[in-house]
């Protein structure tokens, strides 16, 4: 189960003034949904989902790891860490099984380049590309650097090692993949970018790494349901939208994504996409930013508890119990750890998690927004996954900016398209 | 060389009321050094630091690495984050050339320590343990786990496996080290964490990973002699912490440090320590966050593009040319590449630079204070940390608050110590 508690950010919902926000967003929805170029097919995606095409994914990853050791994924932005924070919040950071992932077509830094070029030559490897327009610099360089490196190795053979996610109508990427006959899934044109990980662009790269996407998707599907609801008493994905946007009116500047588990750290950007990019336009927009404690109570806890009161923290709380690791007793008590000799680690985790919630949110004045989350699965994932993007949607519909565009990105792409063609 | 160009911050410095400031900061620094209890020790421990102590660096690290295959460094905050970004900036994100550098002690996660203490089963490997004061939780429970798994291995011959570095007065981890006769190294009681990389706690793991430790020394001598100056038309690290407190005061709550290099990525965390702990107290400071770009462009870029305007950008570009990757040439130019058919990587990143300097600064209003580096090497690094450890003192300074302490983060550890207690 996923549960919002608002208890910790001393704030009041306003049920009368959002209850008919709800109203109106719920029309728009509609209206959205009516129109040709309407942007929000991820509302009822996974329940309209075929299993026919989670078959074909799961019988291609299999077919993937069964001939390749190694699978590159090239993609930026909603084509890559939407399907990286999954894979690393259920495999962990350092998972190689069922088979090595690698992330490419999302810098044009030489230097990662080089590093990840140089280890391939060893490797067997498959290369999968996600790119709804095709376009995109950094994924177009380097599918032709592994394009290269794959030919080199394979010959002709090198198309039987390309897969493709690209859009089901258009684009140059769709037209080379008809051209070469690469193995290709497709975006449904309704749903963009940052809300695309519940579409093969998240399910064939989690299907490959071996999550479990039916799990994940199921949890896509019962938050549907759950958050179906209308009624802000009962809503929490509506609760959470409107309860960052008072604090937001309230004067905090900047939402701190938190979690206490290094492996959610991608997730946590994924957060910071989906909403900075959802809302940040027309000079408005909660800025997004990121921490995982306890690590970083030693580096930004000091400004929480004590600095500039410009934020509020989002906690995902995992409450997970794991009694592998427990503190050991020794003879010597120098480190004074005896007293909690027995004591699991993850037990230890909480207790951080309810003195830092104490700490930051009743001595500090720091509102705290806590999401306690039982388990870190596949189900959980993808309950949260369409949690927030639902939150989302309606929050920057509160805010009155449209939530799946992001005009804002073409100025530098314009200026580097000009500056490119100058310097032929 | 490093240059800092101010340029496209739209703002001018104030010279009369901070050449005040300077004269004034520069008294207390003389202060805080004659004091008992002053934290100022890092303002000239590289030029006063003995060439015996490096030998002994270098020793201990050849040693390490002629006996073991992958070291782990245990500790967190200060003690962390400094060696690790000047490691994964000098060498890559993915080097286990010479050793393996594994990182535990930062977390209280299960999940993580798993997947840590799993790996190490099967790997031939010593433990350096970094805590000035010996107490920090983190890194005592997972020190006591890694010499269960040592003592498992090697029996009492487990002391062989273990380095120190700790206060050279106080504290139990000194106390322990030599009950054990663990090989220690020492960290002056005047230098606070985050101040600290320049010391052992950062050279020591940087000269195991075969980081250049000269050089790096080297170039934070060569900082502290360029930047003596009381001049504020001529010292950069004041203009530099003048400049952040002018856009602040603008209106400004958050600074974002940018790097083109996903390597750096680590080292804009140990700036957010650095500036969040030093400068956030008494309710003030600067909203320390980062991004990579070209990567973050595809999640933050419309946000600070066209979003609310509550931040200021710090660049840190890298103007290294690389000519190894090209973009190549293909038959079918599906994704219209060929035009840019033989530039190299490192040069269209520098474009993108550009084209997004444009982009943010001049059509966004964004203030971007640019940070132009030659060269990402131990030389240029060592100059940079001590270019913002100076900095960033006198930034706390003008604020008006103590740079060197953080009783902050003590809240959430003395709710956590009553917890411990209670639940024996």
């Amino acid at each position: 189960m996923v549960n919002l508690d608002l208890s910790n950010v001393n704030c009041v919902l306003d049920l009368n003034k959002y209850s008919e926000y709800i109203k109106k967003f719920e029309e728009w929805c509609k209206k959205e949904k009516e129109s040709p170029k309407g942007m929000i097919g991820w509302l009822n995606y996974c329940s309209r989902l075929d299993t026919a095409e989670l078959d074909r994914i799961e019988t291609v990853a299999k077919d993937i790891r069964s001939k390749f050791d190694t699978l590159v994924v090239v993609g930026i932005g909603g084509s890559y860490i939407g399907a990286r924070s999954m894979i690393e919040a259920v495999k962990g950071l350092y998972s190689k099984e069922p088979i090595e992932l690698i992330y490419l077509g999302n810098t044009l830094s030489a230097k990662y380049t080089k590093q990840i070029l140089s280890y391939l030559e060893k490797k067997k490897f498959a290369v999968l590309v996600i790119s709804k327009s095709g376009k995109t610099l950094e994924t177009t360089i380097a599918f032709r650097l592994l394009k290269q490196l794959l030919k080199n190795k394979l010959g002709e053979h090198f198309v039987n090692a390309v897969y493709i996610v690209t859009d089901e109508h258009n684009g140059n990427l769709l037209d080379e993949a008809k051209y070469c006959g690469y193995e290709t899934f497709y975006i449904p044109s309704d749903i963009g970018g940052r809300y695309s990980v519940i579409t093969p662009v998240g399910l064939l790269p989690m299907a490959v790494a071996g999550v479990n996407i039916r799990e994940f998707v199921q949890g896509a599907i019962n938050a549907e349901k759950i958050l179906s609801s209308s009624d802000l008493t009962k809503n929490q994905s509506y609760q959470y939208a409107v309860m960052r946007n008072i604090l937001h009116k309230d004067g905090k500047a900047i939402e701190l994504f938190v979690t206490y588990e290094p492996q959610v750290r991608r997730m946590c950007e994924w957060l910071k996409q989906l909403f900075g990019e959802s809302e940040g336009k027309n000079k408005k927009g909660i800025f997004p930013a990121s921490a995982v404690f306890s690590t970083d109570l030693h580096s930004l806890g000091q400004f929480i508890q004590d600095g500039n009161q410009c934020l509020f923290e989002t906690v995902l709380n995992t409450t997970e119990r794991d009694d592998e690791f427990v503190v050991p007793k020794e003879g010597k008590d120098f480190e004074e750890l005896n007293h909690m000799a027995g004591k699991p680690v993850s037990e230890i985790n909480q207790i951080i998690f309810k003195s830092v919630l104490k700490a930051h949110a009743s001595q500090g004045k720091v509102p705290n927004i806590v999401f306690n989350i039982d388990k870190l699965d596949e189900y959980h994932l993808g309950y949260l996954i369409y949690f927030f993007m639902k939150a989302c949607a309606f929050s920057a519909f509160i805010q009155g900016v449209y939530p799946f565009d992001q005009p804002g990105v073409e100025v530098y792409k314009e200026n580097a398209h000009a500056l490119l063609k100058n310097e032929e």
